[in-house]
């Protein structure tokens, strides 16, 4: 925890579903948490909701907002919206760790399926888009059902954290170990994220097939 | 076990360390084997080798015999060779489920990446090349050191079984749930393969961070 203590963390989308739960588990652990949101007042009702939910030190604010204020920013909005949006953020974001969570999927009548990214993954157009921040990709299979409810203690699942800059990618495994039941693992460098993003896709086939919320688990480590 | 009692699984390039040691597990489990390499005399010294481990049915021919040999074939042959192999053997697979578990990777000095493939993965193209089989994609991630050493009793990891045929992933997974410690899950539609394929990446890269033979399990299932 000594890594972390005192950071603020911004989750840019922290009104869907990932970037609430996420939020959640970080105020829980006592961090500083600033939700991120195209309109203010959205990201300061899902605050007003989180403090209600578990209390701690959380706050809205706009995207740009967001991630000015924060130490460390999460990026967590849906994949239609993610150049653009990192696209205006670049001096906001300069200098800060960046955890890109996004997975780019489509859906049709035979299910989920991995988009072709031009740039290799959702987390290598981060790293193109935002040359003067620490980009790291992680937390893209925690179930956002399981994250969401204050009723389950214990997430049990590992994260794979993803990067080129060894103090960046052990902070934000530090991020995941203060959720309880969770583990952060280093899982390679940013060029490896592709099969991490597409992998949630093999888990939604899963879930489908098993009616599971479906996480993994990195066996002899 | 009933499902896959009585058959006999052939392994093409199964004087290879993955190939091997799968090998070495389904004849522990009962089943017959059919080693299968270029050359058969190779094929054959594997063969003697592994009943000299473990007893059982086991027998050494070349991958053209092997593949007509068998009930249901396993390739694992390097991914350099995975096109040239199996448009040789079209005729012998026809009408079997074949089961793919080649992961076409690249090395360079920042460790292991996943190579682009056209078809979208190994899979994929050998259901290309395969059109009268039943193709599936199983036993990426299982650790070719823990298989091969009999003194490891379970092996354990899961194995994620993908393909478009229900019948030929049910039969698929319980050759993975023959193994102690393996549980064969459901993973997929075949056109989800590349990221389970690239995802060994990955794992080699947590492989040399933590000093392990990481294998995934899957939560909640």
């Amino acid at each position: 925890m000594s890594q972390v203590t005192g950071l603020t963390v911004g989750v840019l989308g922290g009104t869907g579903p990932q970037g609430k739960g996420l939020a959640l588990r970080w105020i829980t652990a006592g961090l500083a948490v600033v939700i991120g949101s195209r309109k203010a007042e959205r990201a300061q009702a899902t605050a007003e909701e989180l403090r209600a939910l578990v209390g701690g030190t959380v706050s809205g604010l706009d995207n740009a907002g967001c991630a000015a204020a924060a130490d460390v920013v999460l990026v967590a909005v849906p994949w239609e919206g993610h150049r653009e949006l990192l696209e205006s953020l670049r001096d906001e974001l300069a200098g800060k760790i960046v955890i890109d969570c996004v997975n780019p999927l489509g859906f049709d009548k035979q299910g989920p399926y991995a988009l072709h990214v031009p740039e290799g993954s959702a987390a290598q157009q981060a790293e193109k888009l935002l040359p003067d921040s620490r980009v790291t990709a992680a937390f893209h299979h925690v179930s956002a059902v399981h994250l969401v409810d204050p009723a389950i203690a214990e997430v049990a699942t590992d994260v794979l954290v993803l990067g080129d800059d060894r103090e960046a990618t052990d902070l934000v495994r530090a991020l995941a170990d203060v959720i309880p039941g969770v583990r952060g693992i280093y899982g390679g460098r940013l060029r490896n994220a592709g099969q991490i993003e597409a992998l949630t896709a093999n888990l939604i086939a899963i879930n489908r097939r098993y009616k599971a919320h479906a996480g993994i688990r990195i066996t002899d480590v």
